[in-house]
């Protein structure tokens, strides 16, 4: 796993280029041999390349001219604003829509545009299962008894070993299983933070994260941040002196969808460990990447054990699961003692299936259909946003992950939106949600994890109707 | 179930009259005929009356003269202490200790009297696999979604249907599930204090509990406990201008097995309320009396809707399971709001088993098993320390659940036994776990929850050699 093959690396390269614009639609790519010359490959490898882009739909063969960008229209719709949020640290209580929101939760008579997870009929479902009947099986005790306190063993080596993929080179050791994803950031925030620190985090950011920040009593400090490239680097170190914490989704964060380049993770966690300020990572979305190979994390580049590195399979695999975990570096005895004195122990039997799966190697295969279908369903939702959306309308340019963020022009009110589109059957997440700030009134994000179906394009049609009428 | 027959009740008094020494070990009990005129019973209800008292080896029947208290040993070893701990509130980390102890966990090369859960093969371990299969057939999309917000709706109407025996009345809007035990604890001390709040718990009380309130912020304020009716409420009553927020464990908390009798548990309520003092009410024992009913929680006299009764499966059916809940009361709202930042939800799998396994009935038949077991553990126990501990060791007389408290004479140090004894393959629980002050030195718990054998009998037997060593 750690040889990135030399072509997937090119490919991913151009695959960037394309997205963030800097090769622009209709424009015309090298040729088969001037990348052989460029990049020293053979012809075979540079034609494999070329392929992979096309099956990504990034670009387009014609015949006897060569490659050019692919333009689709979800590469031409303009890309959503750089967030600029007041630099001064918030406690206020976040938006009450986020609670309206939430309660939309399981509601079958709904299209929840709203809900970032994947739909259950993307999940391998059947295989899930089998795995759960097999732990109840082969653990001991029927896994009715307290699993040791770092948690199952399975689940954490396999996660161990996946870490490879991203140099995160952990071993079993260094992880400490949770039940779910937020248990895990919940865990490292009251572990390291009290009541009046200040903790930076990206804006738009996940509101589960606000909520958790403010229930705890830290004031927040919300990030610039680039649609593209993750937080503005020159503001985020100019505002490293007035904060004691962070908590950074540096892979495809939601809503946003940004993945902030290697050496942007580098130099934070750099700067960080400087100031000995804990950088808490949720890298929930790490492996649902659209280009050819998975990115890297803050933790990578981690040498002082500063950066806490979180994740779960609530985005990949069943969310209602509630499996998740923490590789703490050095703050592991602290993280141990809240596990204890907080939860104990987390379901065994559960923890034990997912460990399993995992060792099968389904998960790759699954990862790989999920992350297709993310894709294709993405390029989908665009060509739905340029077609029915009101003119002007711009998104943001995932480069993985669920979510797609919707900016329509100044005069939007989407909370308004909501209101109108909840009466249609149709529930999204107004941008209020996503700071504790005034702003983002005409964003909106949208949950790509819905199979792409003709009732979807119908719901997004309506969606876009409904906007037309209130812009 | 809210029938409590008649000659259960007066062989329920009867009892505890006899475990608390009113009626003293020898003495005669009134003939037959006596107990029928008393009460207005029949013949053969009195009758009835002392086979039960007979069964639980309380009375003995001596031909031609009638029925005796029984003269077993675990009558007459000396009962512990009331305690008398400082009436000032601390925030000192508990003894490190507790980390030492807890880390046994699990450890197969060990007797563990340390730690308070029933031993798996007490466990109906075969059906509750058979449920988990169940669940995951059964389940929409296999358990893989989030589940609602309030939690699994077939294990919240058992719990809700189970609360008639105790006089809750609760209904599943009432109810919100937790993952263990210590969640729900450690949610409802989050949602109801702040950091600096003193709250007031029984001393001595289960270190888990003392943990989570220091790291939290809280003052802990350790009440003076009798070892029989739970906290003194002559002392509680001064007490409740000094406090925020009360945590009690009145039925069989641990270590000391003590149940309040229902006048304080009245009383406890009426006091906290008027104050608008929120009452957190840990019932994870309530099920393992060793009477002949199920006592009534403080939820029982609840009419404010001040009480948080919280409870689990983990000390009767699957510590590993982790299944809790709480009827929050009044303040359903604000435990909605943290369970949904810190949690999410619960993993759905496991608690529509748990919750179908409680409909199925089977849970009462495997709880009069539990019960008889861990009763008959407890004059076991008490016998072998009659037997081989040092002349003068003092009992706790535990009415219900899981532990025994064991006090030696001043000069014993239970730290120092702890260390000799785990050399010899035995982990006890010393006092000074129980507490944030300098007491208890001289007492341990023992967790009456393994199945007894001649091996734990030969294992108390080896603690009692090594505490007449020392002592």
């Amino acid at each position: 796993m750690e040889k990135v093959y030399i072509y997937s690396e090119i490919a991913g390269k151009l695959a960037s280029q394309i997205r963030n614009g800097i090769l622009k639609p209709g424009e015309k790519l090298p040729s088969v041999r001037m990348l052989c010359q460029q990049h020293h490959i053979s012809m075979s490898t540079a034609k494999r390349i070329f392929l992979e882009l096309e099956a990504q739909s990034l670009i387009e063969a014609k015949p006897q001219s060569g490659f050019f960008v692919s333009k689709q229209l979800y590469l031409k719709l303009p890309l959503s604003e750089v967030s600029r949020p007041s630099l001064t640290a918030k406690d206020n209580e976040p938006d009450e829509l986020i609670t309206r929101v939430y309660s939309n939760m399981g509601r079958e008579d709904l299209t929840l545009f709203s809900i970032g997870v994947p739909s259950g009929n993307l999940l391998p479902m059947a295989k899930l299962k089998k795995e759960i009947v097999l732990a109840t099986r082969s653990l001991k005790e029927g896994g009715t008894e307290y699993e040791p306190l770092q948690g199952n063993l399975n689940l954490r080596r396999m996660i161990a070993t996946r870490s490879l993929a991203w140099g995160g080179n952990l071993d079993e050791n260094d992880l400490i299983t949770t039940s779910g994803g937020m248990n895990a950031l919940s865990f490292c925030l009251m572990a390291l933070g009290k009541p009046g620190d200040t903790i930076a985090l990206e804006s738009p950011c996940y509101p589960g994260i606000l909520q958790l920040a403010v229930s705890l009593g830290f004031k927040v400090l919300e990030l610039p941040t680039h649609p593209i490239t993750g937080i503005e680097m020159e503001d985020f170190r100019k505002l490293i002196p007035k904060i004691n914490l962070c908590l950074l989704v540096p892979n495809f964060n939601t809503p946003l969808g940004s993945c902030m380049p290697d050496a942007h993770k580098k130099e934070v966690v750099s700067l960080l460990a400087e100031q000995n300020i804990p950088l808490i990572e949720d890298d929930i979305y790490g492996d649902l990447y659209f280009g050819s190979h998975r990115p890297k994390c803050c933790k990578s580049f981690d040498v002082e054990g500063n950066v806490l590195w979180c994740s779960s399979i609530s985005k990949t695999l069943a969310p209602g699961y509630r499996v998740g975990w923490i590789a703490p570096g050095k703050y592991k005895d602290k993280l141990l003692k809240l596990k204890l004195v907080h939860s104990i122990s987390s379901p065994s039997i559960i923890h034990e299936a997912v460990g399993n799966f995992l060792k099968s190697g389904r998960y790759e295969n699954h990862l790989r259909y999920l992350r297709s279908t993310l894709m294709s369903n993405y390029q989908n939702y665009v060509n739905a946003i340029a077609g029915y959306f009101p003119e002007g309308t711009k998104t943001s340019r995932p480069q993985g992950g669920l979510a797609l963020w919707v900016e329509f022009n100044k005069e939007m009110d989407t909370t308004k939106l909501y209101d109108l589109a909840i009466r249609q059957q149709i529930s999204i997440a107004p941008g209020r949600m996503f700071t504790l700030q005034d702003q983002f009134e005409n964003c909106m994000r949208l949950c790509i994890g819905l199979p792409w179906t003709a009732h979807i394009e119908f719901k997004l049609r309506q969606l876009g109707n409904l906007a037309k009428m209130i812009q």
